[in-house]
């Protein structure tokens, strides 16, 4: 992921990846290529040892260019030819983000689990329905988010908190600027109807990184706030978002997101988190450390007895990829739960529903 | 001031100070010792060349250690000594926070300028006293906000920004965090009534820079938050605190502010500034870098060419100092205009009110 522009970012693990199966013991097919990070979740499946098994999309240039990617992947007959298909385990989709919930839906009622990039939902409405199709067919609605699954800095970060290195995590801060590129972005990407607004989109990556950090079941938007500063063409979008989050264990969470990268980063965005515990802080900066060092995943650490600088980049890997395909198998909720995920999608829903009445 | 702990920092430039005037061109006096931050302004002040004539305080124990630190000092026959002093120019007062504006008003009632310690004031009904007192006398009410104008790379940062380096300036975020040193402090530093709560005092500071970066003459404040995560010793105190601000220009601001400076760092607070421009983005790391290098005052700025660093301790100076005793002696306003010294004091205040109803 580091160092690339746009969207088309794929991480790959460039350490030993830990595959958890074996061929065609967990067989995945993809349904929707509108977004490159369903590059970066295939890549992470195949990692763990998933067996891509077929694709579909309306648009024949995207699946031509995912065939060339993954050679051997078969062009399916139509959704229909994915859905009916009983040896199909998991359907990934990057569909357009207003089409996400819906096919979840067909997904999980013809009885696979579902993986689709963030955020998973653009309203309150499609959240409860999906929740209530989950329950019932016992399927998965899993979502990707990335920004914390999918970064070495991030998941180190996660596992020195579950060792109590910070004590009790108290607040999480997290900035997350994005490149815009605006002349690479397809229509859709400017309409918050169908991508969700800066706060929905993006920002459930970071309210996704509160819950967990902070191990909040739930927590309430105290304030959202989008503008659009610098798009004029594209009225309707917004191109800063902030909020501030207040977890039900009182931890509190305060959140950036903007298309703001300067031309000259040498990265897409300049992420970082900030995580305040009784016992030391945490710095993330996750795809660069600006004019210091080539490296990504630098994660500094200050306790008790010092200030520390880790370099995470391939060496944690992605721990994600090969437990939920566990997960997925022995029906368990070890990487998240679906609780988590859908606390995750509602609560971004609720920023940018927070922010619209103030937007301007 | 880096690398100091507590309240008694002292920033002294290192490199060529710049003298205004001459011996006992411009007088001085301080009234008030109980915060160390009148270290910090008195040595501004005598790099610019200002004479110090005399010092008041109840406490004799803190007029002693002034007077070691400043050999030649008079003691002054108590705050009337010095208010009826006719040579005295300017009175400095790092009082008790919730006596800096009634002092303030009888140094104006006695004509002459006052310089005190940050907040400038704990109610909204003494910032407008102060206001009516000012505007009949036309005196000086200047406030230190010391983490802006006696921070070398917050001054570096200014200059860049007016310089046009990063176009317009579109949000600032501050991150603020402090060392708490709870054994070392008075018991009126727990007390909000009489040191304000942490948004209105230190909040203060950060409320100041953002007028000032993002060249705003008021703001609102959109959302305060406060809590009390870890001193259950103090239950009135809050260790946290967060506000959100909207400049009239429509500039958006983050402001976090904390007492939860690890042990292990190697200066009391990482003070962190990050800066969106329409043409790049700067980050300050104020006292430290942590884990990098031994430097403070690195300004860190991304534009359309790449990424720069500059590390602008001993460099830039703090211009504040000469320009405000010129500021005084000519009845000028170049360091900052009247209007923004009571914004920022008003609505520190009003970011204290606000969390006052949600404090946890």
């Amino acid at each position: 992921m580091q160092k690339s522009d746009g969207m088309n970012y794929a991480p790959e693990f460039s350490g030993e990846s830990k595959k958890v199966v074996g061929k065609d013991d967990f067989r995945f097919s993809v349904i929707g290529l509108k977004h490159g990070h369903v590059f970066a979740m295939t890549n992470g499946l195949l990692e763990a040892g998933a067996t891509l098994v077929s694709v579909h999309d309306d648009d024949a240039g995207l699946v031509e260019m995912f065939c060339r990617r993954y050679p051997g992947v078969v062009v399916a007959d139509g959704e229909e030819g994915i859905l009916n298909d009983d040896s199909i385990q998991l359907v990934v989709s990057a569909a357009l983000p207003c089409m996400r919930a819906a096919l979840g839906i067909r997904v999980m009622e013809a009885g696979k689990d579902y993986f689709c990039d963030k955020p998973g939902a653009l309203t309150l409405f499609d959240v409860e329905r999906v929740r209530a199709v989950c329950s019932a067919t016992k399927r998965k609605y899993m979502v990707y988010f990335g920004e914390r699954i999918h970064v070495e800095g991030a998941v180190f970060a996660e596992e020195e908190i579950r060792k109590g290195r910070i004590g009790r995590v108290l607040h999480v801060t997290i900035l997350a600027p994005h490149r815009l590129n605006a002349g690479s972005r397809p229509d859709w990407f400017f309409d918050p109807g169908r991508n969700g607004s800066v706060l929905c989109d993006i920002g459930s990556h970071q309210i996704e990184q509160f819950l967990t950090y902070t191990a909040n079941e739930d927590a309430r938007i105290t304030h959202a706030y989008e503008a659009n500063y610098a798009n004029p063409d594209h009225p309707e979008f917004s191109d800063y978002g902030e909020c501030t989050v207040l977890g039900r264990n009182g931890a509190t969470g305060i959140i950036r997101v903007d298309w703001f990268t300067p031309d000259g980063l040498s990265a897409w965005g300049d992420g970082r988190v900030f995580i305040i515990g009784t016992e030391g802080t945490i710095e993330i900066r996750k795809y660069v450390d600006i004019a210091q060092n080539d490296a990504s995943d630098c994660v500094y650490i200050v306790d008790g007895g010092g200030e520390h600088v880790y370099h995470e980049h391939g060496r944690t890997g992605f721990p994600f990829f090969p437990a939920f395909v566990l997960d997925s198998l022995n029906r368990t909720e070890t990487v998240m739960s679906q609780e988590h995920v859908f606390t995750s999608m509602r609560l971004a829903v609720e920023a940018s529903l927070l922010a619209a009445g103030e937007r301007s």
